[in-house]
Order: structure tokens, then sequence, then C-alpha cells
């Protein structure tokens, strides 16, 4: 929560470029949003702030009722409170009268909620009510209701399938689960784009976020997706990557006190923006992105079908290459999950715990645990695009310590990681650079070795921070008209510096075995319906009254 | 360590029945050994005592050595420690001058150790070497050292294949990983033979142990393990239940203190003996003792091959039935590792932690939690017999608490025992009466009641107290010509007292489902090669010099 004005970038004070205002980059992750404030010409931050949400995820329980397992909700609210925040914290490190060109927001997705006409949230007016929350990113439909998009034209671009974590999958599940409440939606928008048309007050929908999310393509919204979302969809007024939305409305100015109205960018997804914000947006560049969940970005000048993937979009990281989303639909939040689940000591922080297990388990041998994880914790995305799988671990022997299973989770992370490399470059995309960023990238040096050991190849890191949010501010420098192409841009502000990181080959033959069997077991759980079966049981008990087991004995 | 003794029994004193002397019933379990002293004509239990072995479970390492993972050793000289103190303790509450008819042994198996020619163990002598020590029950060979014993006659009693966990294949695990060593061992002897030889002098070996845990039928032990094991076998010289091994030495006499030489019963198996303790000696009577394993002991009349049993031994549990051990190689351990592992507040001890998840576990509803647990955290005994498979939990998600954890492994524990009884009624094998018995079901309300729901019948727990120490004085009646059958000293000592428990029909229709799901992933995972792999490569890493994962970071 504390601000920073930094000054730790080379100076650009020398070269030859227009510096005639600001730009602001606003970035919307899953427990906090972040700004920075920078200066066309130069990569250097001049002031960041984080904002953790008010309400943070919302899961396990709402208003006294337990939302089923698959349920993560935001509240559209704790977006408003910190856009306000965050704009006033960096814009109080402006210099007098000093003018903002530009503001972009990068944001996660699909994250969709459900607003009047007037883009009232629902959930101010039905605050019991899970349906009338964002339900985030994360949050999966059931499996019924991807169902209708599974026969789609182009579905091979979104890696063969459509997801229930999309939006017209999360719009079928409100419909269906609660259709009353569906009536008194007149929109259903991603949380970007509707935190554009608060900011600008015009409801203009990001071409990215409906061409990853929504099955747009070729300039149109699937007809069989209109159908299925009717008006909700704001009558599709698009705007592509760096369109302006218009000017920040004089009620946010004033809201901001802000000395002038800048252009609002249509909204960015937060992992595209980070590519550019490192600028890798060169063909075969990959950024790795890892944080609660791992997303994996890489620009092509060649369209494929790719299995699995979360899609291809012409123009959807940078214009005239086709930007392919991949990920891993759990990553770091399995860790926390870990950590939580076994603190390292009494009373201790989730950061001594992780301290603590790093340590532990650094010092023990590739393979000598004797576990395999698989990382389906949340589903598998890349390759499977299967929300109804789930976390398996097996090898489990009474000697078996929770830094062992501690390191079986690492290694599984970087087991699905490596199939998701392998099934770009089995499917004729080429991957030729891997960069990580996003927060266990720079925080977790056993993870990042361990990752590069599996992979078998030299990574990057990438130094730079905020990669989305300096890549909201790239878009703010093109809707804002202070740079022509996102090339210029992207040359101009983007954080190219990075650390090397080289396998250690000692390791590579066992993890070699071990990702062998990570293949087999994939297969084996993926090909049978035990791990859905489980699931829909515990979904139809949780839909019951409870029933306690009854241990009363009798003489 | 308290000694007790007990009033709390109905008294026989008005019984027409002879009451010449004493009888001493020793019983050496995993952890501990415990004796009971108890007068012919009466179940009463006048003194009781419990000694927990000075070293316990020798697992993990041994003098500063690391243990390969499936490796579970004993001292031998723990047991005669505790067989002094016992027997004193005991003896102790004897009437002034009263003698001691018979003096019986139960004992865990198989669990060979190696000795001279003279009995000294040899890890007197090697006491860093770890195949000098007692192999206890649960301390399972390498596959390969089973291998040769795949082809003996008459495995289709031994459920299909000869078990890692016997004496055949610990003795060749030892003559092929420690060949020098090997060739000092004059004798390898399961501990209960071995400390009934020390006791009388005599070395004669228990036909029930060799019946089970080293392919004797027939009144021979197979040539070929014979020829296995060369001279170590002692000449064969072995004695049905209930014979005098011969009296108990001098030397022990004076080490115990008792008045008199009492004789010295062969050896039992423990498992064994508890059934003999709780009389449940007719047909389809079965004795499930839940402790760190279960182990499940069946009378009949008739004699089947069953998949995946122990054995079935003529006489095996009392003379003209056929006696049938099945059970789960791991059981109470996987509790105990789970407390252990999810201690449920700081500092608690293991007891308060089973409190507090006995209690959290209950409030869930059958199949809420999602998971799926395979019991086989120390490989699979039946019906599969395969040391080589390990324990699995699937259906993880980042809202799994250590509470659904618990309850999902307390479930597998139920569903393995399931598919025991069902492996005796597909084979046959009539189980009309299902008694339990063994620390867990005395102390573990919860599991019990699962247990019945799974099973889906009423079910039985005993309610008295030291089953196998009974037992064992059951057989130094017989050994002490106290009684002549073994059903008159079981209609006079055993102690037959039990408590019903019904299902809770709500419940029945979810573990349908689940167990349906548990055998679908049993058969999975018995069919892939996966579990075996990844134990493989474990065995083969602890195996080499330490290499730590290298976490050096290059600029």
């Amino acid at each position: 929560m504390t601000d920073t004005a930094s000054n730790s970038f080379p100076h650009y004070a020398n070269q030859d470029l227009p510096r005639p205002s600001y730009l602001i980059g606003l970035d919307f992750g899953t427990e906090s949003a972040r700004a920075i404030l920078i200066r066309p010409g130069s990569p250097e931050v001049l002031a960041s702030a984080v904002h953790p949400y008010l309400h943070g995820v919302i899961q396990g329980r709402l208003a006294g009722q337990t939302l089923p397992l698959a349920f993560a909700l935001q509240d559209a609210d704790d977006y408003l409170l910190a856009a306000e925040d965050l704009i006033r914290r960096v814009a109080a490190h402006l210099p007098p009268g000093a003018e903002v060109a530009g503001l972009g927001l990068a944001f996660t997705s699909s994250s969709p909620l459900p607003t009047t006409g007037q883009g009232t949230p629902l959930s101010r007016q039905f605050p019991n009510h899970p349906h009338a929350y964002v339900k985030l990113w994360k949050h999966r439909a059931e499996a019924k209701y991807a169902q209708p998009f599974q026969d789609l034209q182009d579905l091979e671009f979104y890696g063969g399938s459509s997801s229930p974590e999309w939006l017209p999958s999360k719009a079928l599940e409100f419909a269906g689960e609660s259709p009353e409440l569906w009536e008194q939606a007149a929109r259903f928008i991603e949380a970007g784009d509707w935190l554009v048309w608060q900011l600008s007050g015009q409801e203009i929908r990001s071409t990215t976020q409906a061409g990853y999310k929504a099955h747009y393509r070729h300039g149109q919204i699937n007809e069989q997706v209109i159908r299925s979302l009717g008006e909700r969809f704001g009558g599709s007024v698009l705007g592509v990557p760096g369109t302006s939305a218009g000017r920040l409305s004089a009620e946010w100015q004033i809201r901001t006190g802000l000395s002038n109205r800048p252009q609002v960018a249509v909204s960015a997804i937060d992992a595209h923006a980070a590519s550019l914000g490192l600028g890798l947006i060169r063909p075969g560049e990959l950024t790795a992105i890892l944080g609660t969940s791992a997303c994996y970005l890489l620009s092509s000048d060649t369209e494929q079908a790719v299995p699995g993937i979360s899609g291809v979009v012409d123009g959807g990281i940078v214009p005239a290459l086709f930007g392919y989303e991949a990920g891993q639909a759990g990553f770091g939040d399995i860790l926390t999950w870990f950590v939580r689940t076994y603190p390292a000591f009494p009373g201790c922080s989730e950061g001594e715990s992780f301290e603590h297990y790093n340590t532990q388990a650094a010092s023990l041998r590739p393979g000598e645990h004797g576990l395999l994880a698989l990382d389906w914790f949340n589903g598998c995305r890349t390759p499977l695009d299967r929300g109804d799988l789930s976390g398996l671990l097996l090898g489990y022997s009474t000697s078996t310590s929770p830094t062992d299973i501690y390191r079986a989770l690492l290694e599984s992370l970087c087991f699905g990681a490596r199939r998701v490399l392998e099934t770009f470059d089995r499917s004729g995309v080429s991957v030729n650079r891997v960069v990580l960023t996003g927060g266990l990238s720079e925080k977790h040096v056993l993870l990042v070795q361990l990752l590069c050991d599996v992979l078998g190849r030299p990574l990057e890191v990438a130094l730079g921070e905020a990669a989305s949010a300096r890549g909201a501010a790239i878009h703010a420098a093109i809707a804002g008209q202070v740079c022509a192409t996102f090339e210029e841009a992207a040359s101009q502000l983007s954080d190219t510096r990075t650390r090397n990181v080289t396998p250690d080959l000692r390791s590579l033959p066992v993890y070699e075995r071990l990702y062998a069997s990570y293949l087999q077991l994939s297969d084996l759980m993926a090909g049978s319906t035990v791990m859905c079966d489980v699931q829909a049981l515990a979904s139809e008990v949780r839909a019951l009254q409870p029933i306690k087991t009854h241990v009363g004995v009798e003489q």
C-alpha cells in the first residue's frame, strides 16, 4: 500500500522525444489493483501504488450461504474504490498543473458482471445473491453451461472447446441457475469494459476481451453467443486495442482530482498487457506470467489450431501478429493453498512458511520424495481445457513430509508449464525465447530454477515490475495519441531488462522420467470419468440439505 | 505403562472348573508389547502391563545412514527388555508361591531377524548395519526379491502371489543387498519364534508363522524356500499351535523372578491370537483388527483360493478349520501420519488433533469434500498384494481443507475394508458376522460408523481389551496342559462381549457411488505403471550420492 516514486531507472533526459504530458496505467489483478504514472519517452515509473480489494475474492460463503465449490466472485464496487484511490495517489506525484494524456486499464478476464442499462452492478440491488456479483476469471460454470458452445465455428482456434470460464458459459449459468435475476440484468459485461464505461461514460467493449473470451472473430461476435446473451452484450459496440472510449467523465475528474480529462483506452486483458509492458512483441517471444494462475502469451505470424489454448486472436497482443493465449488454471494459488494448509510453524506468516519450505525443498534431490502431482486444482486449461478435472497427488507413504508434498506441487507446476510449451511447438507455433514475469518469477528462486530444469532450456526472468500496468500505459499512449503505433510506444515505454537462468544438467534425466510419468498420469485421469464423478457427487451433495454423519452408538 | 489389576469382570468363583495355576499371555505389537495374567476357568484379566519398545520402529535413518523408504526395522534386544519387564510386572500380582502353568507369545509377523547359530541377533555385532536388524512386518523387500517365489505350487492359497513382506523375500533381499553379512547369518527366523527360543532354549518354529509367511503347507516348507534360506531355517523343526517348545529356561526364571518354569508355547501370530481371544472361532466369523494396519481373520470349513489374501492355512486359527488372513497394509498409521503432518493447532498432542478432526469431519456430509483417496500408503495387500503401489488423493482444489483430507482418508480405509469383505464373498468364503477389534475400533467412533455405513451392514465392536494377549494365554493353556482343546480353552478364557453398530441408511447411496469410484480408480492405478515408475525412480535417487538442486542465479 506504500506509494513509491522511483529514481532507479537510467535517465532518458537527453533523448529527443516529445514529452507532452503523462500517462496512467491501471492493472486490476485478482487480489489487488495497481497503478503506475509514466511519461512518454522514458520507461521510468514515476510513481506506483497498490490497492488490495476491500472484499478480495469471495469464495466459500456469501451472506450466510455456502457457495458452490467452483464459485469465485468479486464486488464490482471494490474496483471503483480502487480506481479512485489509485488515480489520486499516483496523480499526487504529477508536477502542478501537469496533464494526463491517457489512462489505460488492464483487467483479469473473463470476469463478467450483470448490470442495469445504466451500468449499475446488480450486486448493489441484490447483495445476497451470488449471481449478482462479478464472476471472477477462475469461477467455473458447470460443464453443461459450456456445452451449447461446443459446436461453434472456428473452435479449433480456441483450443477445440469453449471454456466454462468464459463469458458465454458464465452468462448461461446465470440464466439457468437464476432466471429471475437474469431478467433484471440489462447487461452482462467484462469487468474491464464495465470500468471503462464507468470512467468514460461510454459503453465500448474491447475486441481483445471479446476475441479471447466471447468468440469474437473476423469483426463479429458469434451469432450463437449473441443469441444466448440477447441485448446484454450492449449492441456490440467494440473498440480495437488503443481506441479511446472517450475522455474521463467530469464526475471522475472530480473524484480523482486530475487537472484534465484524459482519454480512457478500451480495456486490455492483464496478461496481454504484460507482454507489451515487457516489449515481448516479436514472433516467437513467449511471456510466461507466473502468478495466481499461469498465463502464456505468444506472438506469431502464423495462425494455427493449438489444442487447449485459450485462443488465438488476430492482433490480440499487438496489431498485425496473431496473439496466442494459453495457461495453467492453478499456479501460485496452489502454493498459497499449501502454506495455508501446512503452516511451517505455529503462528507463522505465509511468507515465513514459504521461506521455510523453499529452504527445505531445495535440499531434496530431484525425484527423491517419490511423489507425483497433477496441477489441476482449478482444472486443466492447456492442453485439455477441462474444468471438471481436479488436483491429484500419488506416491504417499507414511514417510511423506509436508516438504515432500510442497516440492511435488512445485514440480507439477513446472510439468504443466512444459506441457504448454510442447503443445505450441507440436502445433507449429515456434517458441524462440521464454521470459518469465509475475510475482512468482520475482520471488520464487527455487520454482524458477525447477522450471528451468524441467523445461531443460535457458530462461529469462523479467526484472521490471508492474508489466501489466506498463502495458496499460502503452494502451493509454495510443488512445491519448502520444504515440502512433504499439511498436513505437513499446520501444519508448516497455522495460526489457531480464536476468538469465540456465538448467542444472544433473537434474535433467530425472525430470525427463518424472515428466513422462506426469504425461502418463494425465492421460490416465483425463481418459477416466473418476475425477468428474467424484466432483459431480460433491456438487450434488452440496446442493442438498445438510445430513450429518450419525455417530450414535447402540448397545 | 501403568500396571492394572482388574476387578471389573463378572466373577466365576463358583464355577466348578479346575484352577491349577496361572497363565501369562504376551503380545508383541508394532510399537509396544503387552502382558496379561489370567487364571484358567475365568476370562478375568488379573493383571496387565504395557511396555513400549526402547527403539520403537526404526525408519528413515539408522546410525547416520538414510534408510530406503520401504525399510522398517526393530531391535530384537528391545523384545528381551520387554519380555523381562512384562513378565516381572504381571507376576508381581501372583499370590505368594503361585505357579504359572504356561506362557504364550503372540507376535507381529512376518518380522524375521538374522542370528548366529546360538540365536544371538546379528544387530549386536553389526549395530550399524540395517540388514542385521529385525525386518518388521511392514518392511517391504523390493519386488525383484519376491519374484523368485511367484511360481511356487499352491500359490492360489496365498492370494496368487508371494508377498515381498514375507520371510522368503526378506531373506532374498538380505542375501542380495548384503551378501557378506548374509554369510554371517546362521539363522533367519521370525522374531516370535526367536523369542520362544530365547525363553525356552529350544529353537522350534511355529507352523502358523511358517504356514502364513513362509509357504509351509501339508507338513512341509516349500523346497524352493528352503533352497533360498539354506541352513538358516534351522533344520525345519516345527511345532503346531499349542505345542510347548519347552520350559522357561533357568536363566529366564531368574530374570523374571517366577517361582517355577512354565511351559512356553510355540509362537502365535498376533492377529490370529486375537480371534481366539475374542472367541471368534466358528466358520463365517470375521475378526477385523483395526490397528496400525488392518488384519482380517476368518475361519471357514472350506478351503478356497481368494485373490490377494495373505494366506489360508489348515488349522491357522483353530485346529480343524481353515484360517484365512487378509489385510490392508496401512490403516491407523495413515491416520497417525495425517495428524503428525497436519497438527490441529500449535503444540497439540496427536490425541488432541484426533479429537479436533473427528469433530470437524463428523460434521461433513458424505461426499461433500469432493475427494477420493486410495489407502495404499503401505501398498495394497488384499486383493492386489502389491507393495509397489502407493497412497493417492484426488479431487484437490484450493478450497480443500485438512478436515476434508482427513475424512477422505477415513473413507478410503473403509472402502479398502469393504473390498476385502467382497473379495471373500465372491470367492465363496462366507462372512456371517463382522466383529471389530484393535485400538481404532475402541477409540475411533467416527471411523467405526463410517465403516458400518460404507459396508452397509451391521457390525459388532468387541468390548474386551488385549485380545491377542488373551489368545496367547489360550495357547499357554494348551501348552501348559491346563486345557485339552482350543475350543475348551476359548470357552473358558475368551472375552466375547460386543456392542452393536448399525448403518446410517441416509449415507448408503452416496457411499455406493464413492465406492464405485474407488474401485474404478483402483483398477486404473493398478493397471498403470505410473505408481511403480515414480517409486522406482525415488529408490534409485535415494541410492545415489546427494545432488542438491542448484538455485544459483546468473546475471
